[in-house]
């Protein structure tokens, strides 16, 4: 009994600061970018000692590759949240677009942009990168459909869903160095009636 | 009249040497990041000496936005050199996708994908970045609407040539680390059709 009691605070102390870890590494890449962002800097900003450090992260990529993917889940979990609360009727594609695109202008879309430009020039880190990738496209696509009610086995569905996709990948790209929420949004409008007549 | 002939070799050559390096340094954007690309690795691949190289580009920043400035005009050349060998008639609308996923696909947007992911955490950098990048969609936007015969004037028409950019440069972004041609023509012929309708 004493045991199970003295075990189970150590383990939530050590989750606690992985968690803790993620978290700091994610704000600096979005700060500091993939090249500013020390381990000795994550450290310092989650407060952990550099040895426990090593012990749950052995090396930056790992932390790099460990952070992008824990925030991917948690924004995962959010964007089906904010999937529950869109309306539904005439507003409802327009809802989905911006859900969308505030996903690829969040900064987990940018922490996710600097491992990725990292990985293209890192064939470890791209051997790591590339499957995550793959799961969270097709996770995307799939909640996409779903929520535009999108029938894909009718022709040119698909491409026209994996072009919603890529539009919003762009319009995040665009933002990560101007700010153009404006431009963004008429762009939205545009593409909800096209895809309203496209998918009717 | 001596003179004058020792300095035209002199500049000719100084006009070689900045070429060279601009080469290079683009080269190692694409083979290495940003964060590789170091001033040492730019000056032996130029087989250009130090000294000479700081002449030119007194900073890794100098050249490196050089580098991408220079590119990024050679290709605008290359671009309107390919516009005028565009065929007429219905396949005109897919080849115009083509021509420009081609260029968002190309070694020359990797290298401004580094620079410009590097100018996102770095103010000075941004600073000379964030004009060259919006001299250069500009000018990508007017090109495109003459390609397409596109009637800006019309209610609708400039939101979809903007939304064809930001697709073409999502599906860019996506190609730097999977490589997914197929895919992408598939996207293409959809987006070709939409465009035509939209635009007729």
């Amino acid at each position: 009994m004493t045991q199970t009691t003295a075990r189970v605070p150590q383990e939530e102390r050590s989750r606690a600061m992985r968690a803790r870890l993620l978290e700091a590494c994610v704000e600096l890449l979005v700060e500091r970018g993939f090249a500013g962002t020390t381990t000795t800097l994550v450290s310092e900003r989650a407060g952990v000692s550099r040895g426990a450090q090593l012990h749950h992260f052995p090396s930056k990529n790992d932390l790099v590759f460990a952070a992008v993917e824990h925030v991917t889940n948690v924004r995962g979990d959010e964007l089906a949240a904010a999937a529950s609360r869109l309306p539904g009727g005439t507003r409802r594609t327009r809802a989905v677009l911006e859900m969308l695109a505030d996903h690829f202008t969040s900064p987990v879309f940018t922490a996710a942009l600097e491992l990725w430009v990292a990985a293209r020039t890192d064939a470890d880190l791209l051997a790591e990168v590339a499957p995550l990738e793959q799961r969270v496209g097709r996770d995307t696509h799939r909640l996409t459909v779903e929520l535009l009610g999108a029938d894909e086995s009718l022709p040119g569905v698909r491409e026209l869903v994996q072009a919603t996709l890529d539009l919003v990948r762009g319009l995040g790209l665009a933002s990560t160095i101007t700010d153009d929420t404006r431009r963004r949004m008429r762009i939205l409008d545009r593409w909800a009636e096209i895809l309203e007549e496209q998918l009717a």
